[in-house]
């Protein structure tokens, strides 16, 4: 297989890795012509997957058409709000018949969309699919056993594209659920920031689990509702993916919750992180949810957190005092 | 309220602890008079729940009668293996009108019963519930917010001892499903010391939250099977605790799967951290899926590598190496 991939952050350049030892033919394009030269050059991503070095035959370029040229299938792995530019660029440049695959875990702000639906408007006429899960850019880099599940509304596609990525650590799933997949990866960012917050004010593991529990209730009713399986939240793209982050200790967005935690503020938070997604799903998924008028009350004390200042334990405080009920 | 508290390890102290916080008449039961001397002359169980100070009214006995006599809810927190000689014990001793409370996380082996079931069979007349869920002792003791659930049959039952332990640290949900709530606290122990060995092996936490995610739809098949309901598992009692005790750091069950992660033997690792019920429970499970035509692999690959010497490292790679599926 021929492939691209369209971001050379830790993600990007884990996925391309993977690809290449999987023996495909693989272009990395990072926007910055430094980080290309540089992989070309060392062999490592030093800036953003330090240490692990990459294969020989990894091609890298910051030339977008050179880098998707002859591609049957491109991988993306942007941070969300760059997306759309991209899938605009890409559509005089993509070959005919190749599948674009998200590698994407949040939501456009302005619009509610989901990755691939920004993908279809921008770049018409191509194959969709969406690959996500529990997976640690750097994890998989260093080649620890992991499992993610490849979506595509043609399980056919999905089903190809899992045998092209899988190997003996690296398992993939088909699905055909490609909203609740791409809803999945990106309302886990909101739950990871509240799981960082409770973490930075010193609470401790019941506390994490009991929001983490309540949390994949809350995401789950969101996704549901706008067409995606419940299935697919309680798999690896969503429980999976929900416990990684809330847990793993890697996270970006758990530890911009953590930050706040301990009283920094968001700017200094994420100063100190670069991107984190569930800054801005948190916008999205409390849009989302009164369109659909669904109650969720992590993201919505989240969002007070974040956009309104109010204090981080104010907001938890007010999600352990909610009222008994059934579960 | 007047609450016996049978068992004075670590969770039935810091139940106790919690009880009597609440304004409750709190007797705690200790099989050694030594502990329950203890506690009364020092406000605090150094054997088992170390450096924690007990409220000054808990009152703590080795004599069984006394701690139940006039008790309107007996909490039992005792590993499961001696339950049933204590319910048995319980039968001559309990006041009419007394509820029975389990607070126990694992199964009878010989028999395969809950430990309700267990109850209604030795001390057989009351009302039963089960207390499971997301919840370290020392958190508990130490006031960290913790949410768990009370499941009866009898609603109204649950609904009573939900508003007798919730307090602004400790919440408790209500539920009817006991058989969900009482097989999900058994089977996560399983999938908690899989977990351990996982982590034990030198493996990411990539795999712990695949196998975690795994762990949790092969849980749910077998308790949905034995008339559990599937949103249970899917709440406080089985993710809530799945969660805690895969990725807590303080669990015995995922303690005894480091050790033998490690390359220690079994009796080794028990010896380190005393009773773990998921050694028995695994047993346990695979015995109940056997009777249900239930396919659980990593319960199976659990019950070779604790009593078939299997290496943990084949095990582990037999689960990541099964064959490409759909989700």
């Amino acid at each position: 297989m021929r492939a691209g991939v369209v971001g050379g952050g830790s993600w990007g350049t884990a996925l391309a890795a993977l690809l290449a030892r999987r023996g495909h033919e693989v272009r990395l394009w990072t926007r910055r012509e430094a980080i290309a030269s540089a992989i070309r050059a060392t062999r490592t991503n030093e800036a953003h997957l330090p240490g692990v070095p990459l294969p020989a035959d990894l091609d890298a370029t910051s030339d977008l058409e050179r880098a998707v040229a002859n591609a049957e299938v491109i991988f993306v792995a942007l941070p969300s709000e760059v997306c759309r530019g991209i899938y605009r660029e890409l559509r005089s440049l993509l070959p005919g018949g190749a599948t674009l695959v998200s590698a994407t875990k949040g939501l456009e702000v302005d619009t509610l969309q989901r990755m691939t639906e920004v993908a279809a408007e921008e770049a018409p006429g191509h194959g969709l699919a969406v690959l996500s899960g529990p997976s640690f850019a750097w994890e998989v880099a260093r080649e620890q056993p992991t499992a993610v599940v490849v979506a595509s509304r043609d399980l056919a596609v999905a089903e190809g594209l899992q045998r092209a990525v899988a190997g003996r650590t690296f398992r993939a799933y088909s699905s055909d659920d490609v909203t609740g997949v791409e809803l999945a990866g990106a309302l886990k960012n909101v739950i990871a920031i509240a799981a960082g917050i409770v973490d930075g004010l010193g609470y401790g593991h019941n506390t994490v689990a009991a929001l983490l529990t309540r949390g994949l209730a809350e995401i789950t009713r969101l996704a549901v509702a706008r067409g995606g399986r419940a299935d697919t939240l309680a798999g690896l793209a969503g429980l999976g993916d929900l416990v990684l982050t809330c847990t793993g200790g890697l996270s970006r967005n758990r530890s911009v919750g953590q930050a706040l935690g301990r009283g920094q503020s968001l700017a200094d938070a994420l100063a100190a992180v670069g991107t984190a997604e569930g800054v801005r799903s948190t916008r999205a998924a409390c849009a989302l949810a009164a369109a659909a008028g669904i109650d969720l009350p992590i993201a919505l004390q989240m969002r007070s957190v974040l956009y309104d200042n109010k204090p981080p334990r104010e907001a938890v405080e007010a999600l352990m005092l909610r009222s008994l009920k059934r579960e």
